[in-house]
């Protein structure tokens, strides 16, 4: 598996010709590098009819690191087992896979060339009707689907020993849970935040309720999770979203995931605050963004309660006290991890454009500070919001 | 693996003497088959020199059933790696395994026959003056070794994979969370009982706690627990105390072996007010049981937090806060489980000599229904208790 780099165009053509099925015989192949992540290599083939296919590849290290850094091929495996899950339940919602080959750690898949990234769409203020109804529907069907609630215990289990993902997770666990809360050389700091992530640093009360919550995060095995659930693993257009990259899927707390999407819209609430552009043209998109975030939740909590009346296979589960309990323990998970997720991008290795695009420091630290400020209330105040709205109204607030 | 049966003796014999190392060249071997559980095959194979071995094997269904119940042999395997691995950390408290051997779905151990099965020895109000401190010691090594605290995130994952064991954790999740909380076939419920029996099924507030206690069973995986620690997998004497028969051991929450633990020595502790015998004897004999069940969780609690603050591998989880709610809420998670022993002891189908020992159907409903009403308050109430002395006392008080 070690070898399996494509060792020119001819062969990346070749392997999505044999593997798609989608060309028609004859038809003129062209291929690009596409990759703007920093793991794998991902190339776009097409044909002059317009028709194209995506192919990633993980290698046994870190693309823009190189052998130095070595990475489980593993991961293309879980992605691709993980897209394949996702398609079960929301088929709309994610890239189709065309083929997964094992020898060459590639999955041949959709090209969802028309739909954009979301984090750059929501730097660039674009209004998404869809977004929130569609990503309320892929967590609530993806985690219903695979959790204890549904599956069969047999199952359950079988699918918990396939998706055991350590390196991957292993970098969740550090990035999410450990740098941001001590003097760690990978994080990245704003000089004019230090004092800041110092006073952090000795907050023994946050640090105890962050524990919790990566205890959680390593031992809770819920739902199959995507994992790694930001802005940058969702394409989205007028007309539809895709959830790409699932390759930290693994079985795990759904309040991570959940977590993870209020978490990233909250990230850009707090820049356009600070970004270029007409004050009150951002004042309204925050407005929006603040909309989505409630509609995300009221839609994937209504879908997902409606699945547990619908659907509970096991009959000790299947209570109407217990669906509220579920829920409102669901909500005060997903805030907690959302704070995590808030507070790392701030002082962490892994920033994001919502933020680091404010190229003036003073008004980056300004955002960067109630972005801090926020994860932490958040973190600390989780089991109290009891509803989405109460948050919301917090968030604005603010 | 589904005929490795063996044929007779001499074949018992010969594997004991191939496999085992512990017996002359030569010695006059005899065996005897000495298991008195329902589900496999147990041997005792001696020399005349009083040296001797105990085989146990499983075979593709239940023992006392026969081919219409199968069960997957692979619990013989986790049993042999259950036992190895609480080796690593208590070899005092577990029986040496000499010998698993895959193709006969049996383990060669130790033969701990000066030991008394626990149970037995409760019902005969023994005095066990090393059992408290044995028992908790056992409990905290082998679930602090073995969790997120001590292990690499690497490691842990790979344990949780070995150690998969859907076939006898479902019996688990059926027998304790869900057929004593409905009108069930499995059940056996002494006809007096039965209006009890009935309330407790139309109980929302105590199915709620219970589906919640039962949803932790299924995703928490914290440590690998024994999975069975009832009195009947605990060989004790005056000198010395073995746990057996971890074929249900998986990674769970840590409760519910802490919980077992509690559970049975309650249920001794009621059975008590109702067993044959001096009354002054009895009443001592309670007090003793409660100083044990104090004892247990103090010695545990002790040694756990010694070894959370020596050896916590995580620096983002090695805080004294953290380790002081780490146990917090490891003693409610225990009184709640130990409450759904006692009642599934009580209404579900594997009841315990503790109560049915009590020969008037009067008088043990009348224990049994103390039973009940204490492991519905535990339950309930699992999260206020704050500390062993105070379930001891709410205990003596019911």
């Amino acid at each position: 598996m070690t070898d399996c780099k494509f060792a020119n165009d001819a062969e990346v053509i070749d392997f999505a010709r044999t593997h798609s099925g989608v060309f028609q015989a004859g038809a003129n192949l062209g291929v690009e590098e596409i990759g703007d992540g920093n793991i794998n290599f991902v190339y776009r083939v097409y044909a002059d009819d317009g028709t194209s296919v995506i192919i990633k590849q993980a290698l046994h290290y870190i693309r823009i690191i190189g052998e130095g850094w070595p990475l489980s091929q593993d991961r293309i495996r879980i992605e691709a087992e993980a897209l394949q899950q996702e398609a079960l339940y929301c088929p709309d919602l994610v890239p189709r896979v065309y083929h997964f080959d094992a020898a060459r750690s590639a999955i041949v898949m959709e090209d969802i060339g028309a739909h954009e990234n979301l984090r750059h769409a929501l730097i660039a203020r674009t209004h998404l009707p869809l977004l929130a109804e569609h990503l309320g529907r892929f967590a609530a069907d993806t985690l219903f689907h695979t959790s204890d609630l549904y599956l069969d215990a047999h199952r359950k289990k079988e699918l918990v020993g396939r998706f055991i993902n350590p390196d991957l997770c292993k970098i969740t666990e550090d990035l999410f849970f450990w740098d941001p809360y001590c003097d760690h050389e990978r994080n990245n700091i704003n000089p004019l935040l230090w004092d800041e992530a110092e006073a952090l640093w000795q907050d023994a009360p946050l640090k105890l309720e962050v524990a919790r919550l990566k205890h959680r995060f390593l031992t809770c095995a819920q739902a199959l999770l995507h994992g790694d659930l930001h802005s940058g693993s969702v394409f989205a257009c007028a007309e539809g979203t895709k959830v790409i990259d699932p390759e930290f899927a693994y079985f795990g707390p759904m309040g991570f995931d959940v977590g993870s999407v209020l978490g990233n819209l909250l990230l850009n609430v707090a820049g356009q605050a600070e970004l270029p552009g007409d004050a009150a043209e951002r004042a309204a998109y925050q407005a929006w963004l603040l909309e989505t975030i409630a509609g995300f939740w009221n839609t994937f909590a209504g879908r997902f309660g409606a699945l547990m009346e619908e659907k509970t296979q096991d009959p000790s589960l299947d209570l109407a006290l217990y669906r509220d309990a579920f829920l409102a323990e669901l909500l005060a998970d997903s805030i907690g991890y959302a704070g995590t997720e808030m507070i790392r991008r701030t002082l962490g290795l892994a920033h994001v454009a919502d933020l680091d695009a404010i190229e003036d420091p003073q008004r980056r630290a300004l955002a960067e500070s109630r972005v801090l400020h926020l994860g932490r209330a958040m973190i600390m105040q989780r089991g109290e919001f009891g509803s989405i709205e109460t948050l919301v109204a917090f968030v604005r607030d603010h």
